[in-house]
């Protein structure tokens, strides 16, 4: 069964509320509740919400296509693919403004850090969730697509 | 005549209230009323206070010996010594809970962007003013310290 992992942080100055904002403007989090947690000698906090399945995504895959990303996204997503799942970094900054870009590490590229997206594919095929996700486009419309992500 | 700048970030998801917090428990910004402007293209805004006298930093001085990080300062301090100014960068995170950190850029070291400290120090001596805020120590213990920054 897969899982799904999203984790940010949250720094001092942040408002909380905001980065539940960011988040839930590109993943579905419906009434998940997150784990918090915080290193005593950090200032941050860890927020972390897990899922047994890939419902969450859904939402951002449908951004990928309304904002037509689909091609970046595919380069990004497919860098941090493994063969029992995949995980990439979104920037939270332009996420609390309801836009999806990618980063290619956890922090120095989004102020205050990315948000964390760890999906574990186990018993699923990775280039089918891929294709699922962000697959292949021709002048701009998806090719290869895949109508369940496993 | 002297002049201070104090500049700073405001990201989407940061709360301006804690940024304000966070600058203001590192330098005496009283009632002094910062700009604001905003770069059509980007998300974040950038908040700068400005000052004819360097009063402002004496809270910053009181700081750095309470926390007995006078040695780290001067050593920050020095590398952004030139002959008008001197330009530094304070870790804003660390500003929010009342800590002294530096920083040695803008970006990347302190999640969300540093406070810049910008000195212009027109007809006033770069090492006395070095002197004033972070003289050398011996054994723990200012020495060469000067009373007045210019």
């Amino acid at each position: 069964m897969p899982r799904l992992e999203v984790r940010t942080y949250v720094f001092p100055t942040e408002d909380a509320s905001r980065v539940l904002k960011a988040v839930s403007n590109v993943i579905e989090l419906s009434d998940a509740k997150p784990t918090e947690s915080r290193d005593p000698y950090e200032s941050y906090s860890v927020v972390t919400w897990t899922f047994d399945s890939l419902k969450p995504l859904e939402k951002l895959r449908a951004l990928l296509r309304s904002q037509r990303v689909l091609d970046a996204a595919r380069t990004s997503i497919e860098k941090g693919l493994w063969s029992g799942g995949v995980k990439f970094y979104l920037n939270k900054q332009a996420a609390y403004v309801g836009k999806v870009s990618f980063c290619s590490m956890e922090f120095g590229e989004s102020p205050m850090g990315a948000i964390t997206v760890i999906v574990l594919l186990e018993g699923c095929d990775p280039l089918k969730f891929l294709n699922w996700l962000a697959p292949r486009t021709k002048q701009g419309v998806p090719v290869e697509e895949e109508d369940q992500p496993c």
